[in-house]
Parts: structure tokens; sequence; C-alpha cells
């Protein structure tokens, strides 16, 4: 056997636009070695999120990049290789949290970016969707933002995403009717087939405006928006009086090269804002990480009574990701992206 | 003396953009005469607001309009002539708060949509201005829909307004640092001058963006947005993390023909409603009249103690309102627009 190198995914560029595989070099270096109160951890999967997109740079976001040359962040499920760390043992399954474990194969913890998870209890790849940040993204918004009301209309957007369907399903589990939008019929179907959602609408369809309009014939109380862009201004039109909007992400944006695109949208959203008396909220899920617990607790026991999908379409080794991780942005099949590193 | 009539004001075109004379035509009739339960006022001040052109129609707005051949709505106030009312007398003053009392000599009230104020305990005119539905837009907005923290940084647009300069000045007797926006060197020496601001800022300017930046150097926590347009993206730009905006007016778009001209805005608005954790509040005034009291009872006590300035601009005679109203939309003077009827 031969001595075991930590490979990591380093970015050699900032994309513009679409990332591309040249965007990122595979390094090859030592394993490290934990020093006092340090683990050792193995990454044995790697979570792909468009989180990964906007520390690349350029992309229109206010969150700072990574230093080109730096190994990639990102969250991960990974393995204790060496513990000295009073909380940790060598074996333990562990989920990288806040993104430091990164795109490599091992990487060193004190302990405060990483959690204990038991791989009985739920499937490990659900610590990167439905019980990790992306979970926690949609559960804060939709319980710490804004509250939900059982039988009302939720309308989440980009509903097959990761962020959305974790949204759409919670609406569901709190008793609303829900309405996800996503683009082409292979989405929708899922919506429909495997989360069980009311409706389903297809924003690439001609007739979009018209399948919205039928989907919310009591129109919406709550919007989930995760696109930030085009879609926004039909759904202002059916936003109901006092309703209200959460902002958990504006993903059409980071791969974008021209924002500013197209008819000014804004004022007729002030409008719609001011006459209906919405609100709209923007969070930063990382102000919410004291709630971990609370939000472990409300979804976990729907995961394992099997009462929550969580597509995932699973890559294999840590280099095929520079080539994998292009396709979230391109209209790439259902479900969360996740390489498994063996 | 001549048998009084009671002349009206009726809409006889629904303007595009800014209003024109001809769209109003004054008829008389007769006086009418109070039934039971009811009261004849006699209208001594009309109120020209930005709400009078919604009625009218064409107005990028979800409101209603009247018809066309009806009397102009119009808040007032007014001296009860006649009385069957148990709450009225002859020789009262009354507010007409709903705007039913309209663009008139004479209306009939059922005692709903007026009510008595005090001429000795604030000027009259106050009721159309800082005590009036315009005073309350603005403290509702600062008091019931996002709270006001001292020491924190509000911004005003359309600052030099009725809405505007009450928004302004309960921010000051709340202790923050107040920054107006307004378009012209004399409506910033208003603000300055008159309202006691820390800083105004003249959008006009071609160094807009430079002066917005130095008048707010530690960001901004509060906005309250009058105008729904064109300055909105820039004050984004400066908003601090958590902070909050109301849309208390969306005053730019009421007569523009052309909503979506321009670079889109959205986007990046929706950017930063994300990354900086914003809430954007809507609300609608009408669904605040049981705080009236509270309102009355928080603002007037400054109002008689001259610590709110409220600037009138009064024209002479119901007769001259179709050549003055226009004017609200052109860059008139300063101050609250007010028709006195002899």
């Amino acid at each position: 056997m031969s001595t075991p190198v930590n490979r990591q995914i380093i970015l050699t560029a900032r994309p513009e636009g679409n990332p591309k595989p040249t965007d990122f070099e595979i390094v090859e270096r030592p394993v490290p070695v934990p020093g006092d109160g340090q683990v050792l951890v193995r990454n044995t999967l790697v979570s792909l999120d468009p989180f990964n997109r906007i520390l690349m740079g350029n992309a229109n976001s206010d969150q700072p990049p990574i230093e080109v040359g730096d190994t990639m962040f990102g969250f991960t499920v990974a393995v204790v290789e060496q513990s000295n760390h009073p909380d940790f043992a060598p074996g333990d399954h562990v989920s990288g949290y806040l993104g430091t474990t990164g795109w490599q194969d091992y990487a060193l913890s004190d302990g405060s970016d990483i959690r204990t998870v038991d791989p009985e209890a739920a499937p490990l790849t659900a610590h990167l969707g439905l019980l990790g940040i992306t979970g926690l993204t949609a559960w804060v918004g939709l319980t710490k933002i804004i509250s939900l009301a059982p039988g009302k209309t939720l309308v989440v957007t980009a509903a097959a995403g990761g962020v959305g369907s974790a949204a759409a399903q919670i609406g569901k589990i709190r008793g609303l009717r829900v309405v996800g939008v996503a683009g082409g019929p292979d989405k929708t179907r899922h919506l429909l087939d495997d989360l069980g959602l009311d409706a389903a609408v297809d924003y690439k369809a001609p007739d979009f405006a018209e399948q919205l309009a039928r989907a919310v014939p009591d129109g919406i109380d709550f919007l989930y928006e995760n696109v930030g862009a085009t879609q926004f201004p039909l759904m202002m039109e059916h936003m109901n009086l006092n309703s209200q909007v959460v902002v958990g992400g504006v993903m059409s944006q980071i791969t974008s090269t021209n924002l500013t695109e197209g008819a000014n949208d804004l004022p007729q959203v002030l409008r719609k804002i001011f006459y209906r008396n919405l609100s709209v909220h923007g969070f930063d899920v990382t102000q919410f990480y004291g709630d971990y617990q609370e939000f472990l607790d409300d979804l976990t026991p729907h995961v394992l009574a099997g009462k929550m999908h969580s597509a995932t379409q699973v890559i294999e080794g840590l280099e095929n990701i520079p080539t994998a991780f292009p396709q979230m942005f391109t209209g790439r099949g259902v479900g969360k992206l996740v390489a498994k590193i063996a």
C-alpha cells in the first residue's frame, strides 16, 4: 500500500459565469498531522452547492471569495482518522458543516467546524441535504424568518434544488398547499411524484404565466424565493394582501454576466410591496447555527419516517468534481449533487 | 346674498401621466340637505396629495380609481353647518379624514368619516399634514411596521414632501441621525434649516452618489422609501446588515408612463436583500386607523411645542385646484399643498 496523500482541489482562476474544469487543479500534498486538540478527518462525501460557486469569486455576491490558489471550501461528511480531541474518536462519522473541511481527501479540525452524526439514524448523504445546511436554510426561512400557517399557499422557486425541495416539503409537513416552480418536465414530474407537491409549474414552458395562475387559484400567501430574478415579478402578481416573501437565495445571479439585462422590474415590484403590504425578508443562515439542534429535532423524525424525499445525484471520485460541478448551473438533473470519495 | 351652491370638482378624463387642468370640470349643484343622523359640513381646507392622483386612474396603482364624472375624493378640514348627529354641533371644526368629503364646498357625512378637531390645540392645516393621514402614514411606518432605535441612521426619500418630512422629523424626535433625500438646493436647504436634519442629499445633483456616501458614513439602518424607483438601488448599496426598509409610497410611479425604462434594477436589489438580511415592508395605512388616537397622543405635544415643522403651500380658492394640483408632480416648491376655500 502506497503512502496516502491528500488530494486537494485548488482554485486556479476566478470563473467568468459558469466555471470550467480548467478553473481548478488537483494537487497532492502530505496528509496533515493533528496537533494538540486537533482531529484528522477523511472526507467520504463532498457536497456540491451554489455556495461553492460564490466562493470562487466573480459571482455577483457580497460574500468574500477564497483566494486563487486556495483549496476549495465545501461541506462534507467524513470519518475521523486520528483524534487528539475528547469529543471525537477514530471511526466516528462527522459532518463538516462549516465548509472548512473542503474539497480534499483529508482535513484538520479543532472540533468547532465538525459535528458527530449517527450513520444508523439517517443516511449519511442527508447531512449534506435535508439535515445539513441546505435543509437548515429552508427551515430557518420558513420557521424563524416567516411563520407558515396551515391551509395557506406556499410557492417555492427552484423547487427541485436542494434548498427548494427541502422548503417545499417543510411546507407539506406544515399542512400548506405547496406549489413548486422548476424548469422542464423531468423536474416538475419529480415535484409531483416524489415530493408530493400540490402543483408544479414549469418556468421554461411558453405558458408559464397561465400554469402559475392555475396553480395558485387563491393567490400566494408565502413565497420562498431561491432564484432572485426573472420569475419574481410574475410571482408578485399573485401575492395576496399581507403576504410574505423570504429570499433564501439568488441562484440565477451567481453565474450571470449581465444582471441588468431586460426591462426594469424593480418599480413594479416595489409597487406590489407597497400596495399589497408585502414583507420581503433576506437572512443569513450562519446567524442561526444556534438553532441547529431544534432544526434536527424537528425534521429528523420526518426524514426517518421516509416522509421527506431527498433526491441525490452521486458522482464518483474527488477527481471528477471539476467536470461535474459546472453542471449545477446548466440544467442538470434532479436532486442534490454529491461527490463520493472512495 | 345669493343662494349658496355646492361647487364640485369632477373628473372628466383619466389623466395620462401628469394631470391637466382640462381633466377636471367645476360643476355647481344644490347644497345637499342632511337627513336623519347626517351632518352637513362646509370644507374650508382641501388637502392636495399624491393619493388624489391615484384615484384619477392610469396611475400604476392597485387601488381602484373613482369613476369619470364623479366628484374628486380628498382629505379636508371643514366646519359643521347643520347636524342631525349627536356627536357634532354647528360650528364644530372637523377633519374629513377618509377623503370622502372631497374637492367640493359642502359634503354630507354620517359621522363615520369625520372627526372633531380643536382649532386652539393645533393649526387647522396640521390635520391635513403632521396630524392627518400624511403624518399617520409616516408614524405607522416607523412605529408599527419597523421600530426605530436611537443613535441609528434613518434615510428618508422625498423628505421635503408631506409624508417624508413627517417621517424625517419623527426620526429626529426618536433620537436618530436623519438624512433626507430631495431634489434641488431649495429643498435640501429646507431639510437642514427648517427640519433640522443631520444631512440632506440632492438626488438631482451630478454627485448624488458621493453626497449620499458622505451623508451615511455608518451606513443606513432604516430607510423610509417614498419614491419607489431610481434612487432605491443606490440606497441598497449602503444598507447595513439586518437593516430595514419601509415603503410608505411609490410617488415616482404615479405619473410615470414607462415604468420599465432603464436597466433592470431588480436582481441587484434582491441580492442586497438576501446578502444583507434586509427586510422590506409595505403597509396600508387604512389598516391602522384604530391607532389614530395613539398617534395623536404621541405627536401632538411635539407639534404644539413647535418641535415639528410643517411647511404648507396654500393656494386660494377651490376653483384653482385644477391648475395647482399638477404642480405636485413637476418639482413644485417646498411643503404640503393645501387649497383654502373662502
